[in-house]
C-alpha cells in the first residue's frame, strides 16, 4: 500500500539531474510513486524550464491533475509559454469541466479562444464556455458539470447503465442527480440507496426529496456556510428555474473556507495580498506596504495631534511617557471587539441581536476591562509617579479610550457590513490606526482638564 | 423539495409560546421542516429549560443530531441536568461513536460511567470506550468506528449483502474498506467500483490499493492538512501494525481546520479564548482580559524606557511627537513578518528554504520596506518641521525599528515551532509588546546620539 513520500532534498536533487540530463526514463521513474499532489509541489523546487519538461512527460490524465494543484499564479507561469494546442490537448481536455474553467479564467482572451478551439472533447468545451459565465466567487463559479444525472421516471437498472456510461468522466460519485424532464432537480439517490433496491424500482419511488441545493448565483461563502453546516460533502446547483445546472464537491468548498480564513488572518495581521514566505522579495514588500503607508501617515497625523500639546508635554515631559500605553491599548481592545463581530458574522452566528443591543453588551464589557485596567495603573502609579495629576490623567484616559475603543471597534465591522463591504476590514490598518490617533487625542485632552485641576 | 428555512422572530416566538403552554403537538409541529443543524440554533434563542423541553420531545435519531451539532459548552451545559440514563438512551444510543465519544469525554468522570452503563448498543459502548483512550486532537480523537468493512477474500455480491447488514449503521458510505484475516488494512473499494463489478468478482482484484491512511497518533492538524492537500472525503486510520480502527470523514475535518483558522486569527487580535459575540460579558471580558494586562505591562515598561529619557523629552518635547509613529510601524512590521511564517508554517509551504536564507529574505524586505517609509517620513518632516535633528532621527529610527522587528518577526515563530510551541503566539501579545518597547527604546537612543550630533 502506497502512502504519502515525503520529498526530501535528495529526490529533488536526484530529479533534477534526470530532468538536466535529458533523461525521460529515469526522471519519469523517479516521480512514478508521487501523488499529483506531491508532484505539484515539485514545482516550488524546480526552475519554470525543468518543471515545463517534467510535467509535459506525464501521461495527460495526471499531467492535468498536477497543473489543476499548482496556484493559481503558478498555473498562470506555467501554461504561458505553451500554446493554445498543447494546453487544450495535454491538460485542459483530461480536467473536470471546474478545473478547466478556472484556468482558461485566467488566460487572456486570444489564448482562451485558442485553447477552446483545441479542446478535442466538444461537450466538456461548452462546458467550459458555460461554466465561465458565471461570476468566480460565486456558486456557478464553483461547480463542475460532472455528475451522474438520472431521470425520475427511470428504473434504478436504467440508472446502474447510466452510471456505467457516465461514470469515466466522473471521479468520485457520492449521489446521483434526479431530474424530470424539464431538467428541474427532483431529488437524489445515493449509491448506497442504489445498492440497496431492486434494480426494477423506478427511481421516483426510491429518491430523496428533501434535500438541499443552491442557486447558482449563491455566493460562494454562503455556499461554505451552508455545507459546513448542513455537513455536505456535494451540493447540487439550480438556476432560478430549478433546473440542475451542476454541482459543487467539498474539496473545492475546503479551499473556499481557507481561504476565506486565511484572508481575514491576513487582513489582521496586515497583508493586504495573500503572500507566502516563499514569494519574491518584492513581492512579499509591495503586499506590506499598503498597511505601513496608512500606519504612516496615522503616526504623522498622530504627531500632529500631540504637537497640538507641545506646551503640556514641555510641562510634563512625563505624559510622554504614556502615550504608548494608550495608544496600544486603544489599539487592542479596538480589534478584540471588531474581531468578535468579524467571527460572529462570518460563521453566522450573529443573527438576532440587534446592533444597539450588541453595543449595550460591548459597553459592559468595556467598562469592565477599562475599570479594572485603570485601577491596575492607578496603583502602579500611586506609587510609581510623584505626581497625582499624571495618576489620575492615566488612570480616566485609560478608561475612556478602552471604552471608545470598544464601542468603535464593535460598530464598525457593522455598519461595514451592512454596506456590503468585507467586515474584517475593521482589523486592518485603517480603523485601528484611527482609533489610536482618537485615543491620542482623548489621552491629551483630559490630561490638559486634570493637570489643570490637579497640578501642584 | 425542502430547502433550508430561515429561522425567523416570528419562527422563534410562536415555539417559545408553544413551548410555555406546554403544546408538544404546537411545538414539533413548528420545527418538523427543520433540519437537525438548524434546530440547534434554536438553542441560542431559548432558555435552557425551553430547549430541554424541546430537545426532549424529538425522537432520538433527530435528537441526537439535533445535541451533536450543539456547541461543546452548550452540549455541557444542557446534559448537566440529565440523568445518565436520559442522555444513554435519548442521545448517546442513536450516535455514531466519534460524536458519542466527544460528548463522553467533556462529562465528569462518575457522569461517564452511568451513561456507559445505560447505553443499549453494547458493541457501541465498546467502541466509545476505545474512542476515549485516543487524545482528542489526534485522529484516534477525530475518527468514528462506523464504516464498512469488507474481507480481501470476498465475492462484490458477499460485500453487497454486508453493506445491507451494516448501511443502517453508517450514514454517509463512500468507501468499502478491505481488510484482510488480521484485519490489516488493503485497500478500499469505491462504491462505483461496485456498481461496475461482476457479482462474482473477488475483492481482491478489484480493490484500490494505493490509497492514503493515517495513523491514530497522527495530529488533527496534520490530517486536515493530509485531506485538504490530497482532496479525500474520507481517510482510513490505523494503528501502528497497520490493522484498521477508524475512518475520518471530511465534515468532521472541516471543523478542524475552521477552528485552526479561528484560533489563528483569534490569536492575531488578542482574544485568549474561544468567545462569541453571543457569549456572556463575563466570559467576553475573562477572554480579553489576558491580553490587555500583558499590554498594560507592556505599557508601563514603555513608561519606564521612557522616562530614562526625560531630560531629553524636557528639552525636545517634539520628540514624543513621533512615539506613536515608531510605536505602531514596529509593532506592524513586526505582526506581518510573523504572520507570514505563521501561515506558512500552518499550510506547509515552509519546508526546504534555511532559517538563514528566510531571516537573508526578510531582512532585504525589511530594509526596502524600512528605507521606503523612513524616505517619505523625512521629506514630510523636511518640510513640517524646523528640526534637523528630529528629521534624520526619526529617518533613521525607522529604518533600525522596521528592520529589528522585520527580523524579530521572522525568528521568533520559527524559534517557537522549532521548540513545539504554537508559533502563532508570534502575532500575540506578549511579542507584540515586547517589539514596541524595543522600538521605543531603539528611538529614544538613536534620538540622544543624533540630537548631540545635529541639535543646533
Amino acid at each position: 500500500m502506497a502512502v504519502q513520500i515525503e520529498i526530501t532534498r535528495e529526490l529533488v536533487t536526484r530529479i533534477r539531474e534526470a530532468i538536466n540530463e535529458n533523461n525521460e526514463e529515469q526522471a519519469l521513474d523517479l516521480i512514478k510513486e508521487l501523488h499529483a499532489a506531491d508532484i505539484a509541489e515539485l514545482y516550488d523546487e524546480l526552475n519554470i524550464e525543468e518543471s515545463r519538461y517534467l510535467y509535459l512527460l506525464l501521461d495527460g490524465e495526471l499531467a492535468s491533475d498536477v497543473i489543476a494543484e499548482l496556484d493559481e499564479d503558478d498555473q498562470e507561469k506555467f501554461l504561458k509559454a505553451l500554446s493554445g494546442e498543447v494546453i487544450a490537448q495535454k491538460f485542459i481536455d483530461h480536467m473536470d469541466s471546474d478545473d478547466a474553467a478556472d484556468i482558461l479564467g485566467d488566460l487572456s482572451e486570444e489564448k482562451k479562444q485558442e485553447v477552446l478551439l483545441h479542446i478535442d472533447d466538444v461537450e466538456l468545451a461548452g462546458d467550459i464556455v458555460d461554466l465561465l459565465a458565471y461570476d468566480e466567487d460565486s456558486a456557478g463559479g464553483l461547480m463542475a458539470k460532472e455528475m451522474i444525472i438520472v431521470n425520475e421516471n427511470w428504473t434504478i437498472l436504467t440508472c446502474l447503465k447510466e452510471l456505467g456510461r457516465q461514470a469515466d468522466d466522473v471521479d468520485e460519485v457520492y449521489y446521483m442527480y434526479v431530474v424530470d424532464d424539464g431538467n428541474i432537480l427532483k431529488g437524489i439517490v445515493s449509491l448506497k440507496q442504489m445498492l440497496l433496491s431492486h434494480n426494477s424500482a423506478i427511481v421516483k419511488s426510491v429518491l430523496e426529496d428533501d434535500i438541499i441545493s443552491v442557486r447558482t448565483d449563491t455566493p460562494s461563502e454562503e455556499v461554505a456556510q451552508i455545507m459546513e453546516k448542513y455537513d455536505l460533502v456535494a451540493v447540487p446547483v439550480v438556476d432560478s428555474t430549478g433546473r440542475l445546472a451542476g454541482r459543487i464537491t467539498i474539496d473545492d468548498i475546503v479551499d473556499v473556507i481557507i481561504e476565506e480564513a486565511e484572508k481575514d488572518y491576513q487582513m489582521a495581521s496586515g497583508l493586504t495580498e495573500d503572500v507566502e514566505s516563499g514569494d519574491r522579495v518584492l513581492r512579499i514588500t509591495r503586499a506590506r506596504l499598503p498597511w505601513l503607508i496608512i500606519g504612516l501617515a496615522g503616526g504623522i497625523f498622530g504627531a500632529l495631534v500631540l504637537g497640538r500639546f507641545e506646551s503640556d508635554l514641555r510641562i510634563y515631559p512625563e505624559m510622554a511617557f504614556f502615550i504608548p500605553l494608550i495608544a496600544a491599548m486603544g489599539g487592542n481592545v479596538g480589534i478584540q471587539s471588531s474581531a468578535i463581530i468579524v467571527q460572529g458574522l462570518a460563521n453566522n452566528t450573529i443573527r438576532n441581536e440587534r446592533t444597539l443591543q450588541k453595543l449595550g453588551k460591548e459597553f459592559l464589557v468595556g467598562l469592565l476591562n477599562g475599570v479594572l485596567l485603570a485601577s491596575l495603573i492607578f496603583v502602579y502609579n500611586w506609587f510609581a509617579s510623584d505626581s497625582f495629576a499624571l495618576t489620575i490623567t492615566v488612570s480616566i484616559a485609560l478608561v475612556t479610550v478602552v471604552l471608545f475603543a470598544a464601542l468603535f471597534g464593535t460598530l464598525i465591522p457593522l455598519v461595514l457590513n451592512r454596506f456590503k463591504i468585507d467586515p474584517a476590514l475593521a482589523t486592518g490598518p485603517f480603523i485601528t490606526t484611527l482609533n489610536d490617533i482618537i485615543g491620542l487625542f482623548l489621552y491629551m485632552i483630559i490630561g490638559r482638564v486634570l493637570y489643570t485641576l490637579f497640578a501642584v
